[in-house]
């Protein structure tokens, strides 16, 4: 992000005993100087160095190391003459390394004639080495450099590729775009920094999809991912939604309340787009002529076809897919939402996102690839900014403890920054479905506080909506996906979800994966964890009970220490959704969690502080 | 080693869901072939396959992987077939890809009339496709492979880089070649493989070390490593040992017992080498005319010129010193122990090793290189076989724990090759001074245990010789660098290095340093680990007593599953170097280790197994 600095760490050693120094180089991909930084040793020839980042964009680093041989005379020297050597010999050595300096500084009057000075004062019998003269000699120094070798690479993104609260629904059932404009104070209000809208392209007639995902009656509006039709394909607006200017209207007034609006890039047509017409050739054909539609044996899939990104033809076809993102980001689209991307080439990716980050490096990339964990890290070293997880699927204590230590781990935290839904348009879990109201707040509770970003399928979590199509199915009953729907907020949960995405925006340790840490609860149902900032002045401990039936407690235990906690006094517990205040003790505390009440709490610590006055208070 | 097998892993994935395969590609360094091994799948994308490796020298490998189209097409069949679909287009798209195929097998008629016969059957509606068939698409599938894009090496070395067991004695000592010569039998008897002897060139005069590292008096010998007089250098034999025919009939000798002679390689000069004299432009000189002596600041080594390997006429200088090598090499030596490499650079042992393989590529290197980590760590990694370790100063059962756990992990345990050695001519620990006859019992095993390879310094080690230069110093009184010592072995001592390397000899579990697991040890002084084959039909624990002034017991717990011991009967522990036989019953058992009878006990587990007689037996 920018602002944030780049840590990088090295091995750097050499043979026999000379003492080394390395550095760091480091470049913005457009700048063309590179800017040295020293590095510093740590422990077992472990070196460290930090820069900053100030743009968007790729910075190119690398690493280089040599032998301070000035340096290593010195350091020699000190220890003959602490020992009461004859130095004499030693000290015409070192006058005879900064002359050769000297020769090198031919440029600098001033550095020849403080060089000239010193190797003078060497032969005249000097034998302290001050700071000036080694950092003259280093500047001037034969650096017989060893490179690393490779120029490594970092993608700096906006703070919103890291910390992003976002909220999907379905425009139409608002109505149109300016319909979803009037709706945008009460989403800035809930705290959603992000709108993100399913593809608002025409819709085909062909192999149209009705209610629960049967054939069509007329009048059904079909599924927004069957895109395009006779009025136009991925860079048209469905008629009913508005025009362009509305689209862009309601884009500017988001930007007003500091939200974006996500755009869904489904790289797929309906029968009816104008592709596959004009370009046949972009599509795989079976034997019988007709254009290969897409499947997954046994399902058939008939209103979709797929695109042949290995047709001979590719890079017309790749160019004409690259040109959607970069029409909507000329419109002020800044986020996309991006459909099954692992069904597409690496390849393209890679390409793609690059060509669009090279014009617009603002954009924010969100993956849904619910696919394989190395899949979905190829996809996130390759550019996407966030991906979909298996969050939904993760219930137990045990679960969500396993998969969130899992993504903390380096390297995957190094590239994969994870975006966590309890609920999409395709995916209501048995959950949610089981649950009744404790299961939407814990699992609110959880995806606020376990991720930086996070987001829901907002109008039906509103309105606590848990029924399947049918027994065994995640499919929502009556979907979105296929016909409008009305959906009725819960009161409640509009006010947890407010209050949840405060505390996020109030509390630095939540907007970041970085500090997180899984603490021992004495009861299997109690999910535990803090998050931390760096420095730890800013101390998030949230218990989530994960079992909606029944209240739960036990003892918590904290490392009070690595939390910057003095183990020794009473601390306050400032529990931040009911507001209510606890004094705790040591590293073992009781909780009890009813869902009846709230399944989750969310804890920051306040310290004691002295003051001038005579009482204690805490900040 | 030849005869063992390299495993190589891999992640291979593709975008999208076709069927992959994968392949790993090998070759020795001197074949021009590349051989091929399908990869196999294991869980989540990760593909393994394994290749045998027959000789010695470098094994180049690398892996590939491609999107089988045809697979993929006959698992989606089978989907479709099963779903009771019309398969009649897709088999057609079938018969297009044998079609396809047939095209590239144009060469093999009777492959390109099975591929056509294939084509007509499945136009007439076969849908079940064989192995067979799918064998036949595989070999002319058309082929898009993605290469690894890197060629990665394996060094195939000697067994006895693996497992060695070493015994040092300063020749001189003994009197000449001859004498040593006719302690080859018991030597062999007390069950080492391999004989190092410190330098055996002529000794310089100037600045000679006498006893206890004073200056000498005339008639002392002087230390062996400061290597050269008039009579020779590194190519020549010290006149008082014998005839370079004496040096090869001991080679000879040794090896008709299955012993190497390991010669040292110091590559450093006295003052009196014919090098100083010859080739002074090999040296560094300082202003005042002089070679450059060698120093560790304060400390000065007059006696002692080092190489200036950075000099205008390196070119020279390397090739002289690879010479070394090969000259001893020529001679039948095939061990040599490399005194302080990481003194002289990394490029020049890269450089130099891979030229002597290059010839002889049977030589085994031993590192002594006793520095930082990562420098022991990048020597393994230019080609020394095995490298001296901190073992000396790891006393405790703790440290010990920790240091053995370091260097069992991965990637250090690929390539670096332990050789633990309690003592050494410059290594008389704090422990063996103070530990009496238990000390020298305790460390033996543990070094014989520890470490598929280890030695002792002998004749002293024997002698149970612990007495210090003086308070505070790892140096020997009277140390054998300088002077000739007469050492009157303990008897017993010898015995247990008898029955201990006899017992390594016996068990390969002990022959190898992969199968090392600690275990709990109820008391902390004392040290319980396994060492077990891959197949665990060998299985070795080990407790040794590190405390050698008191009796210790405590309950020790074996993980018996893992040990392949059935949890839930009797098993048989047969103390080796006793003899004796205990019976013990699940995961906990009781041991007692007296340093006053023996301070290490090594059991092998007997399994109980069922017999065609009635009564039970145990392998």
């Amino acid at each position: 992000m920018t602002g944030e600095t780049v840590t990088v760490e090295a091995d750097v050693f050499a043979d026999g005993h000379d003492a080394i120094a390395a550095a760091v180089l480091f470049r913005h991909e457009r700048a063309r100087q590179w800017t040295t930084v020293a590095m510093t040793p740590l422990v077992n020839d472990r070196w460290r160095a930090e820069f900053p980042v100030t743009d968007l964009g790729r910075y190119l680093y690398t690493v280089e190391g040599w032998v301070d041989h000035f340096g290593t005379w010195s350091r020699q020297l000190a220890k003959r003459v602490a020992a009461g050597q004859d130095v004499k010999v030693e000290l015409e050595v070192g006058a005879r390394m900064v002359e050769a300096a000297s020769q090198r500084a031919n440029g600098a009057a001033r550095d020849v004639n403080r060089l000239g000075a010193l190797a003078t004062a060497l032969r005249a019998g000097k034998s302290e080495i001050d700071d000036g003269a080694l950092a003259l000699m280093r500047r001037y120094a034969e650096r017989d450099v060893t490179p690393y070798g490779r120029t490594l690479e970092v993608l700096v993104e906006p703070v919103k590729a890291r910390y992003s609260t976002w909220y999907e629904m379905f425009p139409r059932s608002a109505g149109n775009f300016k319909d979803v404009q009037k709706l945008l104070p009460k989403i800035a209000e809930m705290g959603f920094d992000v709108l993100y809208l399913p593809p608002i392209h025409p819709i085909g007639t062909t192999h149209r999809k009705g209610a629960n995902n049967r054939p069509a009656t007329p009048g059904e509006p079909g599924s927004p991912w069957a895109i395009g039709s006779e009025e136009g394909g991925h860079k048209s607006i469905h008629r009913e939604l508005g025009t362009l200017d509305d689209f862009k209207n309601l884009v500017r007034a988001a930007g007003e309340q500091k939200i974006d609006v996500a755009l869904d890039i489904a790289l797929q047509c309906s029968p009816d787009h104008p592709y596959t017409r004009e370009h046949p050739e972009w599509f795989k054909h079976r034997p019988d002529g007709s254009i290969q539609y897409a499947e997954n044996p046994p399902k058939k899939y008939e209103d979709i076809y797929p695109f042949d990104f290995e047709t001979d033809h590719w890079r017309e076809l790749w160019l004409e897919l690259l040109s959607i993102f970069t029409y909507w980001a000329e419109q002020g689209v800044r986020v996309f939402r991006v459909d099954n991307p692992h069904t597409k080439p690496f390849a393209f990716w890679e390409w793609a996102i690059a060509e669009l980050r090279r014009a617009h490096p603002e954009v924010l990339l969100l993956s849904e690839a619910f696919t394989r964990p190395k899949v979905m890290y190829r996809l996130a070293k390759l550019g996407f900014s966030q991906s979909y997880t298996y969050f939904a699927w993760r219930h137990t204590a045990f679960e969500l403890y396993q998969y969130f230590t899992e993504l903390g781990q380096s390297p995957v935290r190094e590239f994969f920054r994870p975006n966590l839904w309890p609920n999409t348009p395709d995916i209501l879990t048995e959950y949610l479905q089981t649950g009744g109201r404790p299961a939407f707040q814990a699992r609110l509770i959880l995806a606020a506080t376990l991720g930086a970003s996070y987001g829901i399928y907002g109008p039906p979590y509103e309105a606590l909506e848990g029924r399947p199509r049918e027994h065994g199915s995640e499919e929502y009953l009556d979907s979105e996906k296929y016909q409008l729907r009305d959906w009725q907020p819960d009161d409640g949960m509009r006010e947890l979800i407010t209050i949840v995405n405060r505390i996020r925006h109030e509390n630095p340790a939540l907007q970041s994966d970085r500090g997180l840490r899984f603490h021992f609860a004495e009861n299997e149902q109690l999910l535990a964890y803090t998050k931390t900032t760096p420095d730890n002045s800013n101390v998030i401990l949230t218990v989530v009970n994960v079992d909606p039936h029944h209240t739960q407690r036990g003892m918590i235990t904290l490392p009070l220490e690595e939390l910057g906690i003095e183990g020794d006094r009473s601390y306050q517990a400032h529990e931040l959704i009911s507001g209510a205040r606890y004094l705790w003790n040591g590293p073992r505390n009781y909780v009890e969690v009813s869902p009846f009440s709230m399944p989750g709490q969310i804890f920051r610590f306040r310290r004691r502080v002295r003051s001038e006055h005579d009482f204690e208070y805490f900040v």
